[in-house]
C-alpha cells in the first residue's frame, strides 16, 4: 500500500484491506486524559484540514488516517501519524 | 436485550449481538457541526458519569450506549438515547 521507500511509523498499522491506510490504537487512564487527546487531536486536525475517522470510549482512542491521495500512503500521511504520536507523548 | 415493556427509541438500533445495546448514527453538514455535537455529548457524558463509545468522521457521529447494567436496557439508557437525540435536535 505504501510507497516502497516509504516507512510505517512504529506501532501503526497499515491494515490489510486494499484502502491505504494507517491504524492505531491509543490507552489512556481515564476519560480526563482520552477527552484532552481527542482536543488535540481536533486542534491538530482543523489546522491541516484533515479530519481522520476515530472511535474512542472512556480509556481508549482508535486514529484511522486514510491515505489522502485515496490510492497509496504519503509523506503527508505519515507526518500527520508522527504528529499524533507527538501529542499522546505529551498526554498528562 | 430491553425489558419486554421497554420502547426502543425511534432511529435506535438495539443491535442483534448478545450484548444489550442502542446504537445510531447521525449525519452533519459539515465539520463544524460534528464537532459541536461531539463536544456537547462530551458534557452530557461527564454529568451523567457514563461514557458511550463513539465513532466519528468529518460529517457523521456513531453512537453506540451498551446497557450500564451489562445484560438489559433499562430506562436509564433509553433517557440517555433521547438525550443524545435531544442534543442532536438542537444542531445549528
Amino acid at each position: 500500500m505504501a510507497d516502497s521507500d516509504l516507512v510505517v511509523p512504529e506501532g501503526w498499522d497499515p491494515g490489510r484491506g486494499k484502502a491505504a491506510q494507517l491504524n492505531k490504537r491509543y490507552s489512556f487512564e481515564g476519560y480526563g486524559q482520552t477527552r484532552d487527546f481527542l482536543d488535540r487531536v481536533a486542534e491538530l486536525s482543523e489546522g491541516e484540514g484533515y479530519h481522520p475517522n476515530i472511535s474512542f470510549g472512556t480509556t481508549y482512542v482508535n486514529i484511522t488516517i486514510d491515505a489522502r491521495n485515496g490510492e497509496r500512503l504519503e509523506e503527508t500521511d505519515v507526518a500527520f501519524a508522527l504528529e499524533i504520536d507527538r501529542l499522546y507523548s505529551e498526554k498528562g
